[in-house]
């Protein structure tokens, strides 16, 4: 078991601020394993949607999960804030390798840092569709 | 079944920031009925916590949640943003009732209301604990 | 504040057996309060899928929840079992009200109780849409 | 990217039998990729509990997680069941590896996969405590 190192912030060239919620602890007083999935998928879809890219109700081209993990380095707890850094470390034909960690308040060490793999397919046959020029403009921009 | 008439902005003195997640949207496209629960937690907890009054690790008083009720108006989602606004409806020797509602982004009128009771009680015997000085007086700041 | 008392199973004509999940204790060690509106939602749509009065993939009608509401008395905790009693309280043109309570593992008292409220509505218009035969005959085999 | 392959029930020494719920599809109408891993924390934690190991309320011992990951092969929805395999992977001094996989239904091929990695600290400190004889008997009957 190879244990990589804490990114910092300057390794990241995008930030979102995400916001903790009381449920996110759990019995251990703790924010729960699982909720910086949710945290990432946030942030990634935020970002997308946010740049006109994804339109999660009527696209035809949407981002399907295929893989994702976590290497875990200190607790966080609600109410924290987090802030995300995203980049993008691989861009293929149809998926997107992002490369994201969680920063607590105004950390600069990550708490938790992963990987996020998304390919976009088309809405309805769920085929991998080659992402176009205005997806790799502005995932370039956060390219590693 | 009365339907009550969606609150306004100008009916609440206490306000709370929040976002939305991906997860929040359900297969309608909208957000669940259940994270407005999640986000009443969030908001008035949220609150106790700046205020200094709840310390949910440590603390030998801690809130438990004896009623809750929600009326959905019109439709949120991801990515939206939330302003919770908090009122104090009752404050009763240990329990307190909240007013709370939820507001889509700018809007004045409210996506959806409720109530949220708190008793608060003794962590470790679980009996109610008449609330003291320092949390009527605070309570009192948001008193409807 | 009136409260209600607790339900018995003898109360309810239905039942739906549910599990809880580690994440839904919070940092107090029982399961959080939003987590049985999550419940509710699971028991009811689960039983008007398994009916077949609902697709919420491709159906013509979807249900908006319009009012939820809940009582706590006692506290459940993962790795508890549920079982949810449900009862159709009252049928209206496009609306059908609930009655829902939550009991732990094998107790006959109810832990929670509540109401949950539909609005059964055009997929695409989200208009109210008056409730067909089918509908009125599978919830009439639940009605109090 | 080495993309795995999906393993069979055939590879797995033990099973948990595991409910979806409304909430876990998300806006693409499938089990949104976050549940996986709540999927997961219930499986591991729901066995542990069971066989008397582990104890969240008052126990010496609790198990942090420091790594997790989850490969996704194929869609998963409410109102699915989910059969999780688990196998222990390596037993370290204090930490434990598991594999963990998903199976839809009665489906015999994993739609995800993953790993987990439990440090297990003494509850005060958050030191990682040697595993005893106990948790090494239990753990072997599921080593892979």
């Amino acid at each position: 078991m190879s244990r990589p190192t804490a990114y910092f912030k300057s390794h990241f060239p995008l930030f979102r601020s995400l916001q903790t919620r009381w449920a996110d602890n759990d019995v251990y007083g703790h924010m729960n394993n699982v909720v910086h999935y949710g945290l990432f998928d946030t942030a990634i879809n935020g970002w997308l949607l946010e740049k006109g890219l994804l339109d999660f109700k009527a696209g035809s081209t949407i981002g399907l999960v295929v893989e994702t993990g976590c290497h875990y380095f200190a607790e966080m707890a609600f109410p924290d804030r987090v802030e995300a850094g995203i980049g993008v470390e691989r861009i293929g034909s149809s998926s997107v390798t992002y490369r994201i960690a969680l920063f607590r308040n105004d950390e600069t060490s990550a708490s938790a840092q992963g990987r996020f793999v998304h390919v976009y397919v088309d809405r309805q046959t769920r085929r991998p569709k080659p992402l176009g020029s205005d997806w790799r403009q502005v995932l370039g921009e956060a390219q590693l």
